[in-house]
């Protein structure tokens, strides 16, 4: 191993801290580091928690690493999120609130703000989850804002996929249904002393059951828990939420090794070669002028878009 | 010029419906239509519409339409989303709300909602805004939800960008902070009526300051208008800051063209090239066997994911 692998193991925190860094910023280098921490990787539990801005995940967050920590887990957080109050971009100052466990050894925070890289966000999380694994975190927490594409990709590294969402905004449950339903393991009414929390709850219930078929033939159930992060509460049945979907993916294909579910590294390997493709080959155009070229002639009207780009895709393809 | 081609550039509403439906379900036959329709296409004013799940923006868009026809403009919409009331997956039944301009023929309204192909929604909405435009529209409007990367580059695609926002929650400003900022030319808060709009407006001013140096060179600079969609009330000042706006770009590189725009260009044509490069590439190494038996490798512990992209994908990328 090299030794900067050998640090990760060891645990040692700049190492990380550099290492992540790297991996967000792209760099080709943080390949080779990868390969070599992969067999130190698959033991840390991996929690996704996603929803819409302000509906508290920072706060469930650290409750979540408050109430980990009373059980003696160590925990990695990654804040996958520009706007995040860990990353440098946050201007409204909450980043505060986790700093109760910012002297706490067995925490370990980073943020990740790499948007537009080929790739992107999901392949830099992947990669920033297997080096708090290798690092020998117990639990890595994933927190992303949002329900867009780039969010459901995230959250599909996780073993646990907790949606946070508020009582009294319709339509956000509405939302949810884009390809966020599907990956919800549990859910969570944050803030659920707010009026319509129940109302929040059965519609839920109601569009999970619309899946219903899935769960009959003995697929997870999704709970719909509620909590108040910001008090402490029910935060503790939320967690023992997880233990149980944790138990249930501990009996379906591969258990809790993502890498020996057929499905997951499918889906994993086709985000790593549409990363990989599309930077080798956009590289090649771009530096071969052939790119410049295409856009000329658009510009020009001598030639449509769809046609440029045939020609510019084909040659590579077509060997 | 294809039959097809000839029934969109006449108007046609069942062809121009089927064509985008086409296009969203990934056929590569429209491709070929695309083409004989570009030269069709550059004459129709795009706005886009973007902002979290329940901000209004479907009653904004509805009162848009309705301006804009009050104006003697064609209008067609395409609400880029999955949770629409447009789609077919809405289920809280506020699709009824567009209904009133469903039996006027100078409007057309259509949605889009794959996710996860090639390319994906940006390709898609870029390719269905060209035939919206070759069907001859004055505007088209473009509905997107959320704040992730997706949103961002579809709303790329427009002249003028409207952010969408409500007041009281400043997790949601700071959201917008994430690339959507930079692509705002226009912030609406709409349900200005409630409590914290004044606030709402000083804090988006702030971050629009906080670019500042970038409009004292001449830029454009974003206004903040208040707006309250459900009661019809500040469309008209909205729809005058979007000539103003339209006006200014008038005067830029390429001016209203945005094949004109190199920039514009460049962005198109990488979005494209992409979208074209995953398809014919991925295509090959799944019908290969390659694909599945990378995938047999990891299960068995037999390669890392690292190594095994690596292996799939250089032989492509080095010829």
């Amino acid at each position: 191993m090299s030794s900067i692998a050998e640090k990760v193991v060891a645990g040692d925190i700049r190492t990380v801290a550099r290492l992540i860094r790297d991996i967000d910023d792209g760099m080709p280098e943080v390949r080779e580091v990868l390969k070599e921490l992969y067999p130190h990787t698959g033991n840390a539990y991996i929690i996704g928690i996603t929803g819409s801005p302000g509906v508290g995940k920072s706060t469930l967050v650290d409750q979540m690493v408050g109430h980990l920590r009373q059980r003696d887990k160590t925990v990695g957080v990654l804040a996958v999120d520009p706007t995040s109050p860990f990353s440098g971009g946050a201007i409204l100052g909450d980043r505060v609130r986790m700093q109760r466990h910012s002297m706490d050894p067995g925490v370990f925070i980073r943020s990740l703000a790499t948007r537009g890289h080929f790739g992107g966000l999901t392949q830099s999380t992947r990669s920033a989850i297997d080096v708090l694994d290798a690092m020998g975190k117990d639990y890595v927490l994933v927190e992303t804002v949002g329900v867009g594409q780039d969010e459901v990709d995230v959250v599909r590294s996780a073993h646990t996929t907790v949606i946070v969402v508020i009582p009294g905004m319709g339509d956000d449950i509405q939302a949810i249904k884009a390809g966020i339903l599907e990956v919800g393991d549990i859910f969570l009414i944050n803030k659920s002393d707010r009026e319509g929390a129940d109302k929040t709850v059965s519609d839920l219930r109601l569009m999970i059951e619309m899946d219903q078929k899935k769960y009959e033939e003995g697929g997870w159930k999704p709970p719909i828990l509620k909590v108040e992060a910001v008090f402490d509460k029910g935060i503790d049945e939320f967690l023992e939420a997880v233990d149980q979907h944790a138990a249930y993916l501990a009996k379906t294909e591969g258990g809790l090794d993502f890498r020996g579910n057929r499905n997951k590294v499918r889906e994993e390997l086709r985000e790593m070669v549409k990363a990989r493709l599309l930077e080798e080959a956009l590289d090649r155009l771009t530096k071969s002028g052939e790119f410049d070229r295409a856009v000329e002639l658009i510009v020009e009207k001598k030639i449509d878009p769809y046609t440029a780009c045939e020609d510019l895709v084909l040659p590579v393809s077509k060997q």
